[in-house]
């Protein structure tokens, strides 16, 4: 069985796993205020272009998303989303647990557009019932999103346009940004994340390492507390250093950016592959997501060897499958499933 | 200027107030546990047919869906609800700062179906990330709904198997159950809602009282601890006897019935005047509040002498406004505007 | 049974009730937007000396504290507050549903010093484990106490000076406020708690109204979307003008000072008669509640005729008890309790 | 510097980071659901004589107890805690954010007694307002405590036997398991917990584990959705496995204990250590936290060589120190601070 489910179905790239034997029994003090974690936020801050950004590592997307978006919302504010938003869709509670809606916007590709973002605003203005309705407090997305598409720099920077005139944070979940970063047809670096992005995060868990997102806050005065709200969120790791050191790693000699270029260089061979056989996609993700549309008989037929998502009915007899690369797929794996198809 | 923007523009019905003057030295213990929140909760358990309900009495709408909802879902559980619903538009973030999702369901005239109801729970438990998604945990509703319609006895029925089928509690917001119960058409009594609905209240604030709702727990052991979660939300009134006095009087003679059914008399006359001079209709209301469209040329003109709701364009030079009767509108009221339209 | 249980045990002074009676069918918008609302808070502004003051009308305390401490509080910070405040002993989980700690300090009488606000404080500073504490955010305390004692000017300045100090918001619940305001020995005006509070409120249930507390925030840009969040918990009234015709009737004419001056002075009565028949009391209250340590025995046959609250024992056969007087008790119940006694 | 400061200096116990080398490329399903886990709480299962429990993993303890203790109560329920609890002091809002009250029971050496869970549930109980109180809704406590103390399997019982009486969930903390199991008078078994506790949890992070948590439901039917619970809260790892592999090591021939004994062995000595030189204890710790009071003088010698915790003063020229041993700590680092105290 070769799997493509999902992009964290291995361990960690080995240069991780080798360092964590090597600094196995030193001794740091805990939650992040080891010299790994330092180095880590500085290697970051540099990546970013961004001397003074603030950087935390926290442990997965859920209790990132929960804690930036807590921390960053008033009691009768709710928070922006495409309507395939992680937090609106695979989170359960997690955002409502602090007491804020998710407020879903069309999302046209998993989406958003500047546009949407505005007339939500507008229309929460503009009601009579404005006092009685939740607040748009802050605008949140993803790169890449949940259908593998990519912001463009001119969408985000709409974005960020709208937010800045109505005075909402913008707040951006880079679980899987290290493919985005490689996509071709990407214009949008670190430092124009940190430009434009009030918080944004660097995903790790699905990018090489064994868990790990790093965030970063361009002006460190935004939040205060934040490291207590992670504690608070049970986000703050006792050995913190664990965090550090992964993005330490994943920060040297750029192994972050190859290692998303390279799940995207075979997730372009294998789009190319079934492209080429003929299959219809249900979108067009330049990405390490992809999802072509296969009939219930090839889907029946391939999970024999093969492991994959379904995402649903594409037609009467055709279902609409995900396949993801990762930094972990090897040219092997996809010409087995390019054999196969 | 006379007004129709909403069904609680005045006070109380005077028998009411004369209740509130006879027994106003009369010294009480608080907190709903005195001699008239007694009266007035044997009375409603009379009405329903149901003697050993438990009857709790609250100020307010949105603090009784907060306090019933918070009381009756799982951590993990969120409440379905037609999106034009009350808790979904127009509490802010009240549900979710219990910890909850509200799962919005199409709504038709402001109506959910058993069928989407279903739908909804299958589309949980058939998705292979369920884990990761709000499970629906209780149906909201409400009699008469945001846009004046009620359902009938089968819809309610078919509705309540699916509940029972998934164990799903059925919750009915009655603020404006006394319009309902009067409403052409109607089938419901509050015995039938006894027998399908889990927990559901009867309106006082826009039927003639100054403030109440009364809240209906047919299986008096379904929520234990009630009282407390009420006082912790904010709804146990200290002079709780106020309450009391309130339904006490409405279920006094039929004073509850007769209000409804007073209002319904005088909108079916406004619909039928509105009918007559050709007007149409945003949807077929039955009950209090109604929806003509109106030319923005009309709503300028007769926003001079009358004050009504606006819901938004119709089309693009004309708006749907709501008009509302109550138990306290007049025949004078009425011709006054049908007068002038 | 002549009750002094507590100081709601009545409806409303006649002169709230007449206007009730006299506005009754006078249409007004609702949720505090109206005409009796503007005219009440104009009213506390001049009392308050405040001509900027936003003012806001909630239904009871419970409610006003939740939404006062949720709007003021960020996520990983507690309020302070006496071990034996309201928030602390008699709300449920109110606060903590919010997401924040209540963190009790001792309470001597009653009431905190300002001494013990800033050991709280520094406390949490000097702790290596600071982030994983929760910051003290705000100070509660109130006016009259739970145990019937005041704040002088000089104690309310000292802790006042302390909060701005360490950016404390300082907040008083003035549930009782009334008869404070009216006892002998103190020396704080409506004028100095505008001055001395970030935040405070006039209780009117306590004090002559039906229900309601105003709320009054000397520096109205203090909290964005107070009203919104009042919603959000519950507290905003439909039928909002029944608040401000309350508080408007009690602050013409002076009648909520008058009313606070009767109870007091009825208080003092019954404290000097208990006193003069060789009465202990647990604490020496200078307002509306007093606390003669009956026998058991005394107890049990003063309860025949009279009711009045039982505070715990004082001694291995004597009990704290608890009399309240109010704005309704009258001359004839007190004399009729101390010649009881 | 030799560190003693804490159990989770280091990183993980070689036997593990091995075995991670060994799965790194192995294709697993996310969040807990691989054979790793499946492995690991079999293995478990075994341990404490309980086929049929539910076993969890989660990453930390905060998360794990805010999991739980969400999972177990209602509404206007709090939790009993030694008022040294570690949700009490150090996971600063963590309880209170999923809307509960942490009710601090008096803490003698860090433990609690049965009388005083009983008198917390009476004096509820008995309390006239007992419906505007937080009823106590389970038990908390940890094994060994924040103290170094352990519960014996006599105290215990008692504790559990009125949690039985009223019904009171029991849910033993055991961040620091590993060391009460080995601790000189233990007389507590993994399956003496299991008949004990409603949920316990084995800890990982600071006995052996780069980190995790192993929760044991003895009763599997007893919370409903806990694995969306535990998402919600951000405590499901996307690569699960991680959890179950260091688990399935630690319970493979014993090591779990093993690495318990070889932390007590040297708490042991250094115990002695220090008493042979006349320092005089905190309280009498029979595990891997030893709590010398040192002479302010000493304390800034030592540090030059060795860190060491402070937990307050204990008299006016000392202090209280903590020193930690660990699964990780050297014979040589023992030897080296007896020799320079």
């Amino acid at each position: 069985m070769i799997r493509f489910d999902c992009d964290y179905l291995e361990g960690a790239h080995p240069a991780i796993l080798q360092r964590l034997m090597e600094t196995n029994l030193d001794q740091t003090i805990g939650y992040g205020e080891d010299p790994y974690c330092q180095a880590a936020a500085e290697k970051i801050r540099t990546a970013c272009g961004a001397p003074d950004a603030a950087v935390h590592f926290l442990v997965g997307g859920t209790q990132t998303n929960t804690a930036v978006i807590y921390s960053l919302l008033r009691p009768h504010e709710g928070v922006l989303s495409p309507s395939t938003g992680h937090i609106n869709c695979h989170e359960v509670n997690a955002i409502e647990g602090t007491g804020h809606k998710v407020l879903p916007l069309p999302a046209e590709n998993g989406k958003i557009t500047a546009q949407a973002v505005e007339q939500a605003v507008l229309a929460w203005r503009e009601d009579a019932s404005w006092e009685h309705i939740v607040k748009p407090g802050m605008v949140y997305l993803s790169q890449s999103t949940e259908t593998g598409t990519i912001y463009s720099k001119a969408e985000l920077t709409a974005i960020r346009q709208v937010c800045r005139k109505y005075r909402l944070p913008l707040f951006l979940d880079g679980a899987r940004l290290g493919y985005a970063l490689a996509a071709p047809g990407n214009d949008l670096t670190l430092s124009d994340l940190t430009q434009l992005c009030d918080v944004f995060y660097i995903g790790g868990t699905k990018v090489g390492a064994l868990f790990g997102e790093a965030v970063v806050i361009p002006n460190p005065d935004l939040i205060e507390g934040f490291r207590s709200l992670i504690k608070q969120r049970g986000g703050l790791l006792a050995k913190g250093r664990l965090l550090g050191l992964q993005f330490d790693v994943l920060f040297t000699d750029r192994l972050y950016f190859r290692l998303g270029q390279h799940a995207i260089d075979l997730a372009m061979k294998m789009k190319e592959g079934f492209a080429k056989k003929g299959y219809a996609f249900w979108c067009d993700s330049p990405t390490n997501q992809q999802f072509p549309i296969l009939t219930c008989q090839q889907v029946e037929r391939l999970s024999r060897d093969f492991s994959f998502d379904d995402y649903g009915p594409a037609g009467p007899d055709s279902r609409i499958s995900r396949f993801c690369t990762s930094w972990a797929t090897t040219q092997e794996q996809i010409e087995a499933l390019l054999n196969a198809i």
